[in-house]
């Protein structure tokens, strides 16, 4: 057996998540089925975050074990003809150490979320960004975020239904910058708590709009309790952007 | 009556062109029925360039007259109320003069090609980009495309279904450049034949691939001959990006 590394791009859009569901289709069933289709094998893929329904991966992670002797570049290029017409493509493969583990060596992860700040809708960009009309004050949103990094105990940005085993997280980064029309919010951390990253970007969409501030933001954080989460964002603005591994450069 | 000009987003992916079709939708369709929806009134618009199916807009100009009493910025938004679900929306909206006409008075117009240039096929920018695979060299392709800026016959980039009196133009630039996993391509000029920056560009690929030199580009635009044309590039990766009228800033 071989241990494959996948560097995965997909739309998150058709999928009900990216792991495996009883109910609908998958990035990891698209995936599974497509080495499948290549190697006859019946194969288990691992990725470093499993992201919801409607979340976007422009260098997902993923790894799966294989027996068949095959080249990475040959790999990729049957897996990707195998993948089609889903969204989602392999854009690197490589052979990786037997101990490599998509998910558990992984020791940062970083995201971005896109708001479309105009009065129009998306048109190019629909199910890419979360449309919000009103003004919004990236500035505000950029300095309150701030009382967000560090260590913490996220519970209120927390899902009901996140199965981490701690609340208490350490975020390293929580920039907000506004490009043109759009208002770009990027995470990066060792790990995230389910929901994490929308429900702070709904608390900071509170904040450019002016009903929240720094102080209410830092409440929120402190109440330790999901009821005092003022928003979860949508998850089409979401794109799951680089996880980093020992030795990689960041 | 009233003259607005409105500036349009769109995916063109949905529709048969910008122009009124007889057999399938239209922007023109669209946005004429999206202010009948507003007004109540039958009215004609007008667009600056008239894309074939499957081309996009970034800010492509319209007008209409319209006789009710309504200030820009609520006609554009109840404009765009009513254009949903349809990918197009107006971004902005102002009164012009009655003489003013967006395509009779535009002096400029500006499009971007863009070719995703991996192994992988696109997933997110699906229908948003070209898709080859074998490596471009850009640098070529903009060395070559210089040879087709200036005045011009472009016969050779020109649609047999092209309405224009003259298939002589002056193309203002044609710059390639690099960008990551992608190549674009930039055009300008005061106005272009049909199909011509999608055969320019269709070209450039070979370009690109080292099957045509910049001599083998030349000697194509010289023959002024349509079988001359080494390949017409799809719709989808090309964005309408601008036009500009006097007075306007570039």
């Amino acid at each position: 057996m071989t241990r494959f590394a996948f560097t995965i791009e997909f739309d998150g859009g058709p999928f009900y998540g990216l792991q495996r569901q009883k109910d609908g289709p998958s990035v990891q069933q698209s995936l599974e089925e497509a080495i499948h289709g290549v190697t006859g094998e019946d194969v288990r893929a691992h990725a470093a975050g499993r992201t919801d329904a409607g979340v976007h991966a422009l260098a997902m992670r993923m790894h799966a074990d294989i027996a068949k002797d095959i080249a990475p570049f040959r790999l990729m290029g049957a897996i990707n003809a195998h993948l089609r017409p889903d969204p989602v493509a392999v854009t690197h493969c490589e052979v990786v150490p037997d101990d490599w583990h998509a998910r558990f060596s992984c020791i940062g992860r970083s995201y971005l979320y896109r708001i479309l700040n105009r009065r129009a809708g998306p048109t190019l960009d629909r199910g890419r960004v979360w449309h919000l009309a009103p003004d919004l004050d990236a500035g505000a949103m950029h300095a309150a975020a701030q009382v967000l990094v560090g260590r913490h105990d996220f519970t209120t940005f927390r899902s009901v239904h996140c199965q981490s085993d701690s609340p208490v997280k350490t975020l390293d980064r929580l920039d907000v910058t506004r490009n043109g029309e759009e208002v770009h919010i990027r995470a990066e951390a060792r790990s995230f708590l389910h929901h994490q990253v929308r429900s702070m970007v709904g608390c900071l969409s509170l904040v450019g709009r002016g009903q929240w501030d720094t102080e209410k933001l830092g409440s929120a954080l402190a109440a330790r309790d999901r009821q005092q989460l003022g928003l979860n964002a949508p998850p089409e603005g979401l794109y799951f952007v680089r996880a980093t591994y020992p030795g990689e450069q960041e």
